[in-house]
């Protein structure tokens, strides 16, 4: 069964290589992008000025293949990939929460952007924290990682192959 | 520009019809479900027993067509639909948390699930509040919701169309 999605808009970022670039929205937090959304959905945009975070959905659209097992950029060992957030995915879709500066005129201004340039949007939902769990009780191999994150950038470990 | 993306496997729920099932997962605590991914990907499962909570993306394969405003279920007014969680969006693209309970087998075994039964799923990722924005200011008409939702189960409003 194959799914069809269209792109919506354009995330445009200060990286053009996966190499350098943030590998997590926490660890982007100075990355200023801009959201240029097509002409057509951007009646949809009302009331987002209210929120002060989003969540991105994206196609990760320079990744080419994926391996089911990974080591992750934190971590040193192989790791099961659905347990990594690797942008090479059997379906390659991204997911960043981002903090929204501004909108004007259908344009999205954004931080904490951990995108490469020119990647294509696919969804934009409303950030509510309430909506996550109350209690998470174990964050597998991330619990010796996460103190790494804060402006970690990409290595070439999964530099994006076929471009 | 399309771009096409496979099921990986298939969410199994309670739930046969849009009416009656929870809108979110904090609102679907008691709710139990089971993820059957295909057999390819099972090798990626690897490593997923360490996290209590999972990010699962799914189509909304019931959904059909869309509004750039809505009147969520949490609300009495017409929002921006990039502001509301509604199932009919442009991208028909599901996010929810769950809590995971075992891994058997390649099946998963999950708790607060708030999709029909037999959503098509598209991705896992593992959930790490780590990597969730440090500080939330605004979100936006949410802000009175909030309160409502435990509990809250969806009506007609978004009763789905075309089947």
């Amino acid at each position: 069964m194959e799914i069809i999605y269209r792109l919506i808009g354009i995330i445009h970022t200060p990286f053009a290589e996966r190499s350098g670039t943030p590998i997590q929205p926490a660890a982007a937090a100075g990355a200023v992008g801009r959201i240029e959304l097509a002409d057509c959905y951007r009646p949809g945009l009302k009331d987002l000025e209210g929120f002060s975070h989003l969540i991105l959905l994206y196609h990760f659209h320079r990744s080419c293949g994926y391996e089911l097992e990974v080591t992750p950029f934190l971590d040193t060992q192989p790791r099961g990939l659905f347990s990594t957030r690797a942008p090479k995915r059997p379906n390659a879709i991204g997911l960043s929460v981002v903090r929204l500066s501004a909108v004007r005129d259908g344009v999205l201004e954004v931080a904490g952007v951990d995108m490469l340039d020119g990647t294509p949007l696919l969804d934009i939902k409303p950030y509510v924290p309430q909506l996550n769990p109350a209690a998470v009780d174990r964050i597998g191999w991330f619990s010796g990682a996460v103190a790494d994150l804060p402006g970690r950038i990409a290595d070439e470990r999964f530099s994006l192959t076929g471009w």
